[in-house]
């Protein structure tokens, strides 16, 4: 076999056949095929794009390049979840515990931030003594206790992924449907769980700018995980704000701990109570008002909340920021920002304000780059508020001051303040279900 | 300027603004941008295309990122030719003494063969001593002195072409039109002449496999010549037959000398008497009829004939074997295919030929490999012929007896005898002028 072959069959717009796929799959594991033919049939699938059956071969032999999880010795039922990537996206760190307290079992590997998004490990660092990196053994028996762990992603889980995610990102090659949904689902296959909530974010802060497109990558991800014997249930939400109020790493940490205390914003309460929802649907087959009342339960008991401090407390870190939130880092300045006019904010875009926090040093601009854990922002008003001329919009935390008016400036570029309300959008646009 | 953007802006389906074609040439010439960034563009070329613009934008990048060949310290008018690469197209050897013995300077840079297509330089070296690289001086003062000379292209004309091709080669990024037309006409206006005759082949052994797309190949390449102060005519000639009878090296460099005697195949023939007319026309802006005339009396006066034995002789080669046909390499071997019903020659798939020479050893399927000089074969019929059973269809030739058997099932392959006469095909199919 050939890759100008493969290549060349995709141009014309034919499908790869299972053998050309696997073929290829394992040519970029192994680095035999060399990056230029590799991207090339990129670019190729970016215009042709890749049908249901090639897309569940692609994910197959993805998943299947590295090490896969087994968590059969784990009694109960496993779930895990996956958002697509957001601007204030701390739904994990109330998910996690939310589930837990519901009786599932939640072994999760998560990711880092890059670009102007955030990652769930990062923030889980800006926790003093937080182990993300843990043995397997330690990994499913803190599962096993408390009903959750939260590590970061290993080497070892699809390798093939890994290599083609590094050149999509240098080639104008991310944006693809099948590539996006094979990318996500040979992981979150590899990482073991029975049920997987999708969160595919929409909106200024997201990959897929439109709903329409949100939903083809949801039906397409629930396709594959059905298919290898999944439960999946994809959430389409609203990525045209921030999710919460908080963004950064410490401040976000604080949002989830307020949320589990029953004192967050409500958008990441909602989505939070939803997508735990969903999970005790697929695990229990019950109807959706009693998981629902299970979730609000939990939440509402203080046994969510338990939950999150036995699994900072088994993970090494200091569980007394439950209570304590001096105990989370703290930036030495802050500046606050005040509208210049009465009026609504009618845009603020969600990927600029993911940037404020990188400018502010919260976020990475490439790999490896060091975080400053008590950087970034605090909203006061979103796309929606009204707003009085000084009222305060926003306020930017860093441990250099020099920081701050690069920030403002582009803070104020993001958002847009007019004299008529903007038309409410709602925070779940839709649910796909297999 | 990010490599990144040029790639993304293509694969939207903009144009690239002329700083960022000239920042990319650049790149690819000085091997600063990864070959991997490099044909994820190219592939998105071949999905979006170029403009016009752009196309000639390229062309002059690219034609700057080497060496540009001045003329004119040559007295007359300075032509050249270039076909898009044919079967058994031998016919820069008939056309450069003919232009030659009608007082037009031929300084001519010619390639090699690779794949199905021969090469010009490769069938030169088939005479004994003929030197295909003489130093700038030496070439420019032999076309001086007899009016043509033909040396094999040098690394430093368009660098940057060299660099792409190397890569369309390998990622399936060869056949798109702004691409080769800016492929071609770089290196071709870096060569300097005046006017530019091109033989754009079209049908089964060419690029173009459709008369409409080699039409458009033409005139991009004739609107690229003419925007750069060139005058340029393109031919838009069949390729669904070999050129002539003779398919090699040296059965092709006899069959140009028997048609510069004036015994040769009537579709090369024809085919060098239009080039060199349409050269005429732009050297002399005279009427067609009159440079037609001036072309057929060179030829017949023999006066053609002397300038290629003149030729020879300036570049070190023994000119006796225009007189003398023993002195070009024999093969030992010869292996005769028959007809092996009655009919007509309905299909022949020229390139399929042109493979069969490969097969005989008188073709590359690497760079680099070393040619068998007097390997290839003579049809004695072509596309359109009637044919008895038993009847001679063509002669294989080579030094190794054991090439014959996969030759022979190859040419048996390739060729289709039918009850039924096939329609007449012109050679020339259409003339593109500016």
């Amino acid at each position: 076999m050939r890759m100008i072959e493969l290549i060349e069959a995709k141009k014309r717009g034919e499908a790869l056949s299972d053998a050309q796929i696997a073929y290829f799959v394992q040519g970029v594991t192994e680095r035999t095929i060399p990056d230029y033919q590799t991207s090339a049939l990129l670019m190729a699938v970016c215009f042709r794009g890749m049908n249901k059956h090639e897309t569940a071969v692609l994910t197959d032999c993805m998943m299947h390049s590295g090490d896969t999880v087994d968590l059969s010795a784990i009694d109960g039922f496993t779930v895990d979840k996956h958002s697509t990537g957001g601007v204030g996206d701390k739904t994990s760190l109330v998910v996690a515990p939310l589930a837990a307290a519901c009786g599932l079992k939640v072994a999760k590997m998560s990711g880092r931030g890059l670009g102007h998004t955030g990652g769930t490990i990062d923030k889980l660092e800006a926790i003093d003594g937080f182990q993300t990196t843990l043995d397997k053994e330690r990994f499913q028996a803190i599962v096993q206790e408390h009903g959750l762990c939260i590590i970061a992603q290993s080497g070892d889980i699809a390798p093939a992924d890994k290599e083609l995610y590094a050149l999509r990102d240098v080639t104008g090659t991310v944006n693809e449907l099948s590539l996006i949904a094979s990318s996500i689902m040979s992981k979150k296959l590899a990482s073991g769980a029975k049920a997987l909530v999708l969160d595919v974010k929409t909106g200024s802060g997201a990959f897929m700018k439109t709903p329409e497109d949100a939903k083809a990558l949801a039906e397409a991800m629930v396709d594959i995980g059905t298919k290898n014997g999944r439960q999946v249930q994809a959430f389409i939400t609203d990525m045209d704000r921030p999710l919460g109020w908080a963004v950064g790493n410490a401040v976000e940490v604080q949002e989830a701990i307020d949320t589990l205390r029953g004192n967050g914003p409500s958008d990441l309460t909602e989505l939070s109570l939803s997508i735990v929802t969903a999970m005790l649907e697929m695990a229990s087959g019950k109807d959706t008002a009693v998981c629902r009342a299970e979730a609000e339960a939990a939440l509402q008991s203080g046994k969510a909340l338990e939950k999150l401090r036995a699994m900072i407390a088994a993970q090494g870190g200091d569980a007394r920021v439950v209570n304590e939130p001096s105990r989370l880092p703290h930036a030495p300045f802050e500046r606050v920002i005040c509208a210049d006019k009465n009026g609504f904010i009618t845009k603020a875009d969600t990927e600029a304000i993911g940037r404020v926090c990188t400018l502010l040093g919260a976020g990475r601009t490439k790999k490896g780059d060091a975080l400053d854990m008590s950087a970034g922002l605090m909203l006061h008003k979103k796309t929606g508020d009204a707003v009085q001329q000084g009222e305060l919009l926003c306020t930017l935390y860093a441990s250099d001051k020099t920081r701050f008016d690069a920030a403002e400036a582009a803070f104020l570029q993001a958002v847009t303040i007019e004299s008529t309300a903007p038309a409410p959008l709602p925070l779940i646009l839709d649910i796909v279900k297999a």
